[in-house]
């Protein structure tokens, strides 16, 4: 007899003489009800025990937590609130739980607790919902990029270069830690580490992506970047996960159309293929939105939120006209900003993007070409000779979802802009070359992952749509 | 009119009044012959230039590495070797590439070369193919988990643990290089380091995924992890990509079912998708084995190899029945083998796997029940007292290609096996959680995409089949 997934059971259409399934225990009720799940569905499926068939010592051990075996009939259910249900004829316990020291008890944990539980808190719905919509949303981002023609490519996450200044680094080193090696100018000799050079860990993979871009078209990394910053927020992660296409001969107008495109797709794939998790989610949101001001609550409900962004078009909008309608608003005129809007050329707080998002255009925006001294040294002067072909995306409630830019392919401009930012040509000679050998105009984009998991489930600090967090003071398990 | 990738160009059943390209160019002859390639395919479409419709200055810039837009007709080719070319009528330059500088000459360029210059080395047709090989692998593998009830988990990069032990480590840190700061006992205080303690980057996520295969069921990663050995070889990289799948009730016989379709699975997927790119990479391997002495020869063609994995049963044999067709082996016998094989307990090196697959079984071999003392700690203690339930898939060429174990699931065994190998429990008093709290039989494997990769695409070197390998003293782009 082949063991069933509690999923497979739940979808059966007929009645089925025996099955065997293998799970948690989530509840046991009333010496006869246990609620099964086993980690393939969010809904538990309910097994009968006639109590009276089994020795009380084994009844006993089914308790929150155990991991059991279960054979039976699964049948129509009698009771309210299932379809089917498993007849228990043989049961058997794998693993006990102990209900004295079990820290995840059928009750409300707060996340925090569940943090410092990390290894256990996906054995709650909301965390298993929660990581299964990351796997979809992962998978749906690599079935996009390959149905469009890219190829994934992986970045590498030791990098000898800081050039990218994207944010303070880590450093990997297998030098002594204590007393390192120095050189004949007293500093730490790093040709004696390993790769011969200082290293750290990698803020962004874009620079080497567009290296394969430049050959094979169009490519996306998918994979880990870091930064060392000391910021304890709930949007922040010293370790996160970002996704980074670029696409040759594709300039700024394709770059939106694409990251517009990609974050519909995405976004639709799991309102198709995570219904019920969604469904769960919206209503652990609602309740928490009950607890709140009323000012505070949502206008629109988790799976609103999502059809809204795919069912309608992004706005765009220059930076130029942006800094207009945030210049003319009310929170600026009443001084309700923090930081006031006087002038063209501020850098925009998160203040700003959610009022445009959130007040002004209720939908996502797309803000382009951006002065260029508040943007990257590599994005694409304008004409005007001051702005560059740079986007954000902001979405609802996260602020900003992607930042990209059409890449500058002129090697002249390249080369004055490094020069004024002081960025050594040595350290960036294989950047350069693309621009020396068959240069073409190019975009990509970077798209924070976590930042897109907090969107598709709701949930409102980043440390709890990733498996182990990574922030200051914290690198437990 | 939009522009059109080679790949969609090729494909046209029908001729196309006006069509639209943009690539490098690959080799440009006889003043009217441009072969030009954009990485959507190994093809180049022929592009017939008209020269006396164009200023000879302009034909002058049409080199190897030049970015051109070509706009034509595409027409069924006079000429041999292709079925479609494009008549251009418009005709404009990009991105020049200086001859006399450019690196990538229409001409056999050594691998060392080309690792030098690995940011044009997918220029190539070699590399191009390679590197399309491995983005088509790993979308297998993705597709191929998601397919199966599978969950995508992220496991931690930076890690606070060095308890499993896989290898040397690189030290994550923020502090002063020169002068770290020092505790009392004058040992460098990790507590005023970035995470609060000293951190490595980690040799693999197995740890964490058996946390969510105990919650989820099924889950796998797909990462990068790092070994800081001083090894220069052409298997060993010290940055390489992982994926370990994590099963919860699945014994070490559907560990080893799971790992032989897998692998067969992803093969097919590349036999199916990638057959022009494999068909370029056979020709390639055939080439270069006519400069080897027949012995050294491979008996099979690329394609033959992964047809013969996805066709064949791989051969499953225990460690003991291993050691007993080793010692009466040959080589064993005529003291050939660098370590003779003498008696039950010899941990297999490289020359005996290679023996068993290449010479004895001619089929991959999924070799089990290794003895304890050889294994990892985790590893589930069989019934004897004296091997545990690990197994290793060896592959011809590559020699191990996966390495996996069902898991102790048992808390008393585990402890005591930590004692003796003196791991603190309170380093892993999360992964001891998993055996107090519902504990059951469960199992995964590791496999290094990299060899994947190489048995793929026949490369021989593992620098060669990731974008920027990361070796000692190698951290360049």
């Amino acid at each position: 007899m082949n063991t069933k997934t509690v999923e497979e059971l739940l979808k059966h259409d007929t009645t089925l003489q025996d099955v065997s399934v293998k799970g948690w225990v989530k509840t046991f009720r009333a010496n006869r009800f246990i609620a099964l799940n086993d980690g393939s569905t969010i809904n538990n499926i309910q097994c009968v025990v006639d109590f009276e068939s089994f020795e009380e010592s084994l009844l006993k051990r089914i308790s929150t937590g155990a991991a059991i075996h279960v054979i039976g009939e699964l049948v129509e259910s009698q009771g309210k609130g299932q379809r089917l249900e498993i007849q228990v004829k043989e049961l058997e316990v794998l693993g006990d739980s102990d209900p004295e020291t079990y820290p995840i008890q059928p009750k409300k944990h707060s996340f925090e607790f569940l943090r410092e539980n990390a290894h256990l808190r996906t054995r709650t719905n909301t965390f298993s919902a929660v990581m299964r919509l990351r796997s979809a949303l992962s998978f749906a981002i690599h079935k996009y990029f390959t149905e469009n023609g890219f190829y994934n490519m992986h970045t590498p996450i030791v990098t000898g270069s800081d050039a990218e200044g994207a944010g303070e680094m880590f450093r990997v080193s297998t030098l002594d830690a204590k007393n390192p090696p120095l050189n004949e100018n007293g500093d730490v000799d790093y040709t004696k580490d390993f790769f011969g050079k200082e290293t750290n860990l990698t803020v962004s993979g874009q620079l080497e992506a567009e290296t394969y871009a430049m050959s094979l078209g169009k490519v996306y990394t998918f994979g880990p970047t870091f930064r060392a910053e000391n910021s304890n927020t709930s949007r922040h992660l010293a370790e996160f996960w970002m996704i980074e296409p670029e696409v040759a001969f594709m300039d700024l107008d394709g770059n939106m159309d694409l990251a517009e495109d990609f974050l519909k797709s995405v976004l639709n794939y799991v309102l198709e293929h995570n219904k019920e998790d969604l469904e769960f989610l919206e209503k652990r949101l609602l309740d928490e939105e009950k607890t709140k001001p009323q000012a505070e609550r949502s206008d629109m409900s988790l799976i609103e939120k999502l059809r809204f962004v795919v069912d309608n078009n992004f706005k765009r909008v220059s930076y130029t006209e942006a800094i207009d309608i945030l210049r003319n608003s009310k929170p600026n005129k009443k001084k309700k900003f923090k930081y006031l809007i006087n002038e063209w050329g501020a850098d925009l707080q998160s203040e700003h993007e959610r009022y445009l998002v959130e007040k002004h255009f209720k939908c996502p925006v797309i803000l382009f070409d951006y002065p260029a001294n508040i943007k990257a040294f590599y994005m694409r002067l304008n004409e005007d000779g001051k702005t560059v072909r740079a986007m954000d995306i902001l979405f609802p409630g996260i602020g900003e979802m992607v930042g990209g830019s059409q890449r500058e392919e002129r090697l002249d401009v390249l080369v004055e802009k490094m020069k004024a930012l002081d960025i050594p040509e040595e350290e960036l000679w294989w950047y350069l070359d693309l621009r020396k050998y068959g240069t073409a105009v190019h975009s990509g984009f970077g798209l924070g992952f976590e930042r897109l998991v907090m969107f598709a489930t709701g949930m409102s600090n980043i440390r709890d749509v990733i498996p182990y967090p990574r922030t200051p003071q914290n690198a437990e398990f």
